[in-house]
């Protein structure tokens, strides 16, 4: 089931290469102003541009197809579409026999016997990321004053500006393509937000960082670090009446509840899949060993457009929990 | 809400002073073998024993208290009961005033106005987790024979039987804690297990994973060295018709489906919270600077007991994900 | 929250006057053969279009915007929308200041603040109904060889065709409206469906019933005539191994769960809220007495329409019911 | 799954010749007033105890065992245990071979596959109401002021108490039962609970009243009078600001939503299953018709207990929706 969310509730839906991709939002409250232009910022950022990202340009104008009116949220459903239009459908039908390695078309021809649309990754496709950017505007504005920054760590193993573009320019010279580490931060959150166990902080915000296609970790505060620190050194100490504390090895969270510090994660980006050099696969259904080149439009670093994605994706999730917790007023004056 | 799963759903309750803790488990096969036996070899492997672990010693006897007959599930719901015995309660007054850094004190106390039961941490108590283990011990019959390992990779930053003791024994002579990495493998898993985005298998794992006390960080396959590979050495070749890959740097997860080669994922975990040696803290409702020492029995080194926990917490959702691919049988004959 | 179902859901969004209404399914198997003309004859059928139904007139041309491809369903999820054409905005205003007696304006306008989009009752209107006929649609492909078919039973307390019609043309000869009593049967259930307590198949087949706009009422095969029956009459003799039973006053549920035999309930749907003959109400916000008369195009008895959108309420919890009993196929060939 | 709610979240389990039942309620307000005491009244009412109800005598004394502490809720899920004791489970055993009309024997042992517990109705016993009432009391005190009350509005075909006395006693001689119809009625409700279509609050009352066994039809307001009504006469006119209405037949609701008016609903039981004249059956596997006789305790009229019960079905409904709205408040002082 492609949705998140208990009292906002996320619904992905729609194809890289179909009429669209979409996003449905429930419970969005009564009277928050939304209008086409909310959204034109954090699809631009996604979009990219820059030189490491595919060459697919979509304009990215959101239809408010329903539950906004006069500029405001009705509290009906709002479902928020994107259409494609900078198609390219061409050549895909090669990958249903010669299934590329690092991409879905082996899992999912298995799972939907052949009948998934495989045309630029389908319903898989990171297209249908600018469905949830646009979810994330709405939860952004749901949580505010609340604010989330996510921003790219390192890329190729870089962690300057000069030493990433070096990094993407040889990638993509080469026909290759590089990962990155993105991390999130996020201030203003009340203490008390989750639950202990499966409604951990940690728990929602793994869960939908994962569903950001090319996620392969997560970790909060210190993270992996943790896993050397001793306890006299991890504890972080609590300074003041707020629960501020002097360090912040935790993240932000104590047994699965935010504690009033800024909460911080961050997550590791693989390479894009899609890449220019001969791959190894098999051609099926015999499974004989084949080559296979990738042509097309493709990202070099998908890393370079995943900050405001997690961002996004941190901001479903902490829109409903906040909601969950009684924060969020069902009515917007 | 402490519940996962949609069709095979875990909800844990209780707390670590109380009468006990449980599970209940809905959906639950008919006919499938359960009896108090089973869970005794999970339950060992959960309270440890060994140095670097907590005294406190419970029979942990599991009570099948409903939906078992005649060693068999009915199909009703399942509640297993685990009485708490060796209780120690002492002592925890001082922490509503005097929040633990580190500990779920300080958070709890606000979420919940101070109702919560703080003592042992309540119902946020590691002690739950022998719930979890036992609710994967009925997972993994579901599964089978899809077969689940977890090991303790390094702690205190060793990773060989002689480094780790000997960081445990330093820890404990000081009072102090150490942390680890855990990792946890699964083999005979069907291809195609998991949804696009939201019910990804790395969202439920990941979900589930930081339910688990102590888990700071989740990565699957290559996980964070991904961030640091090319593509063209990161994607899995396919070698034949099954799907088998050369490498696994995906961890057997391709666009969020499994891809029928091994799940293999690793969990930080963050050196035990209660340690020996002083600590700064605020004495409450003022927040005057106050120092804090923690007595009793714990664990120097939690990541010790976090193997056989994390296996459960893979086998919960797992066996949801193929009871909704239809791959578990309804009756068990 | 606007959504139903565990493993097929469907969720309705969308307005009267808006751009369209639509409904969003998740869980409809890959393979599935769908294309535009399999909802003509359902949609035709709650149009209406004879006498004593609205004269909106919508094409009601399904567009399969995701899902879907080359007539068949992908895996992913489908979102079927109905543009609206013939709609006709004026005079809604004055609903806002005097809600209209048995309409949602006045509980609405409390609910969502006065956002909620008044026009045609927005996303209360039964205008949605025809999204909740197409999902129908796709449900009963997913349940077949079950059968559904509702009939009128009564209508302004007429049970002939001729008497029905008789009652209608004097209803709307006054400006006025009538209720009716719908019937719905489905053959070809399997033994089993439902579980015990909170997801028994009447608390299903009454949740979704009462989500069709105008239903009061709702009884299982004898139902209300039960409350005066003697178990010596009432209880259903069994005659055969399959379960079949001599009479039917069960309705063809035991202890919740489906037995084999056909199912039967009835539904009474209230006369339709807009009539145009005066009524009391009062003018927002000083709540002083006033009158108000309804114009524009409307239906003298809703009833008329509900057998093809209960069939459907009755289709979709059934589909998602066989769904969790594993009688659904994952893949159509 | 037996289990309901999305914030206040309630799941039945047990067996009527187990260890017990209980139900396990997630969402309990911290600080929430709770003793074993609260629970006394409301389960003495549902044992019944009158003439015409079964003469097994469970104490019905509840365990609070996780969740409360000192009286008051601690936020953390609520388990509440109910031993069963005076129990008695001869002759069940033949009830899987010829099961008895009416009740699940069949359709529990076609599903399950025969390993469910048939020991006195095992899960789908109404012994499970017991917890559900218990589950209520708890929703009775979260709702509050607002003030729930069902009662027996006539039981064979009789509507005052001698009548419905002497129908018992008859009913009693000849060894049969009768069913009844029980009327709820809800003060004090704000306006607004419940969402439009799969929300309104007719589908959560409908789908838990439906939860509890014999009920086999609801009605709200006018129910199925309103069929035979005229909207001139059905719709209810609006008489002040606060929305209150000249008259009631839309029993409290509008469009789903609450309107602010008492809320009104009738259930119609059928008569208990249990009776001790010959009955035909079938001799499974082989179908050969045969004759069945239940000896043993029963109830002559269920319907005599059902008012409580529908109490708390409804109790446990409108706290989950008056949560959802953020009507009730997080922490209880």
């Amino acid at each position: 089931m492609n949705t998140w969310g208990r009292l906002f509730r996320v619904s992905l839906l729609g194809e890289s290469h179909g009429d669209g991709v979409a996003v449905l939002l429930d419970g969005v409250p009564a009277g928050l102003r939304l209008t086409v232009g909310d959204f034109a910022g954090d699809l631009r950022k996604r979009r990219g541009g820059l030189t490491g990202t595919t060459t697919r340009r979509e304009a990215d104008r959101p239809l408010l197809k329903s539950g906004v009116r006069a500029g405001r949220a009705t509290g009906a459903p709002v479902l928020i579409w994107l259409d494609n239009k900078d198609v390219d459908s061409g050549g895909y039908g090669e990958f249903r026999r010669k299934p590329r390695p690092g991409h879905v078309d082996f899992t999912a021809g298995v799972k939907f016997g052949g009948f998934n649309d495989i045309r630029g990754g389908g319903h898989f496709s990171g297209r249908l990321t600018a469905a949830l950017v646009a979810a994330g505007v709405v939860a952004k504005k749901m949580i505010a004053p609340a604010k989330i920054e996510a921003r790219l760590l390192e890329a190729g193993g870089e962690t300057g500006a000069v030493g990433i573009s070096r990094a993407i320019q040889e990638a993509m010279a080469e026909g290759n393509s590089i990962g990155g580490i993105v991390e999130c931060r996020v201030g203003g959150l009340p203490v008390g937000l989750g639950e202990p166990f499966f409604d951990s902080v940690e728990s929602g915000l793994a869960h939908a960082a994962f569903a950001v296609p090319g996620v392969k970790g997560i970790e909060f505060g210190a993270g992996f670090r943790a896993a050397r620190m001793r306890g006299s050194e991890y504890n972080d100490p609590i300074v003041d009446a707020k629960g501020t504390t002097a360090t912040n090895h935790a993240g932000g969270i104590n047994g699965g509840l935010t504690n009033g510090n800024e909460l911080v994660f961050r997550a590791a980006i693989r390479p894009a899949a899609s890449i220019g050099l001969p791959q190894r696969t098999v051609e099926l259904p015999a499974g004989k060993r084949a080559e296979i080149r990738i042509r097309g439009r493709h990202d070099a670093c998908i890393a370079l457009r995943v900050p405001v994605i997690l961002e996004a994706s941190a901001a479903i999730v902490l829109a409903d929990l906040m909601a969950i917790d009684g924060r969020i007023p069902k009515i917007w004056r």
